[in-house]
């Protein structure tokens, strides 16, 4: 993973397949930059050597370190709203949905921490149309777990008080995971997943 | 909150009594502009800049803006362990103790967001040997709630399959709050503190 930090980035851009190997380069060096060091003190020259490519070649696939940042939060953000909404249309009772959505959403964080970190926690140097697109899809992803959580506690599944900060903690412990997981991390982000969602059962009042 | 960042922080600096109010100001212009811009794109001209005073007047207090960060992000770790300790020696059965402890720690991470966000995410941008006194107030924040864990899962009180990960689970959802809280959000941080710590209560598999 440490050598492909967009992997699980790059199936989720529009039009993946027929998009230019330089375009994948010069994300990757994004990523690796605006994790490392930041959005503000990245430069494009930066990104541009990192890939391998003159800042001139750079402006063919991107106008901007900006717009570089907006295709990586919009990317990452589609990408785990994806999965949640997989995990929540899935088959199974709440309880059983809500595992899989938290070991999903968990792992994700886990592998695709560098991208993970960029997404959440340059949020504020995004351009105001790109943010007003990743808010939305922040807004999506808490609406889908907030959904299930009310279905589990209608179904008698789930006993919550307050459904909002429960969806808040339940997508926070993953997002923080991207923080805190590294390449010396005892477990796998697969027995991490699996090892939060029984958490996140109980934190749900569920019987597990 | 928003006009005084470090306000939480002061008090757990050396010698704060005695210092002069320029050095509070330069932390204040530190942790400020390194949570917005990031450490890397902050230069020692802003802050001093942003405190109101010249270059050359900075370096009478602080070395380098290194110094600066080291000072914040110890203090910062140092002032959570203190709350950390303070609710696992307080009186009480275990479950009643992580409940003070989640509700002060989430509390504090609300409060102190700015703080909080320069202390968790810039941990990378610390010289060596400030990082290893960083490390080492880290590793007894967590001893300190595993010891709370196994404590209450000896007296019966708790269910957990696995120590650390629920220690990492614990500390990460109140760090995570530095992130996502803002001067909008509904729950003030005591309301959210005292969710939280229904949320981890169960979660450690305590009867609530």
């Amino acid at each position: 993973m440490t050598s492909t930090p967009i992997a699980d980035l790059w199936p989720n851009l529009p039009g993946a397949d027929t998009r230019p190997e330089a375009a994948y380069r010069l994300l990757q060096a994004a990523v690796e930059s605006f994790a490392e060091r930041g959005f503000h003190a990245t430069t494009t020259r930066d990104i541009a050597t990192a890939a391998g490519m003159s800042p001139a070649a750079l402006y063919i696939h991107y106008q901007s370190k900006a717009a570089l940042l907006a295709e990586i939060s919009q990317a990452g953000h589609a990408a785990t709203l994806a999965l949640v909404r997989e995990a929540v249309a899935g088959g199974g009772a709440p309880a059983e949905r809500m595992r899989r959505l938290v070991e999903q959403f968990t792992a994700w964080h886990a592998r695709a921490r560098t991208v993970g970190r960029v997404v959440n926690y340059e949020l504020h140097a995004l351009p105001e149309d790109a943010y007003a697109v990743v808010a939305a899809l922040r807004l999506d992803i808490e609406r889908e777990v907030s959904a299930l959580i009310e279905e589990g506690a209608t179904a008698g599944e789930f006993q919550v008080s307050e459904v909002r900060t429960a969806a808040r903690a339940v997508t926070s412990l993953g997002i923080d995971v991207s923080r805190w997981y590294t390449d010396r991390s005892t477990e796998t982000p697969e027995e991490l997943g699996r090892r939060y969602g029984e958490l996140v059962l109980r934190m749900l009042g569920a019987r597990v």
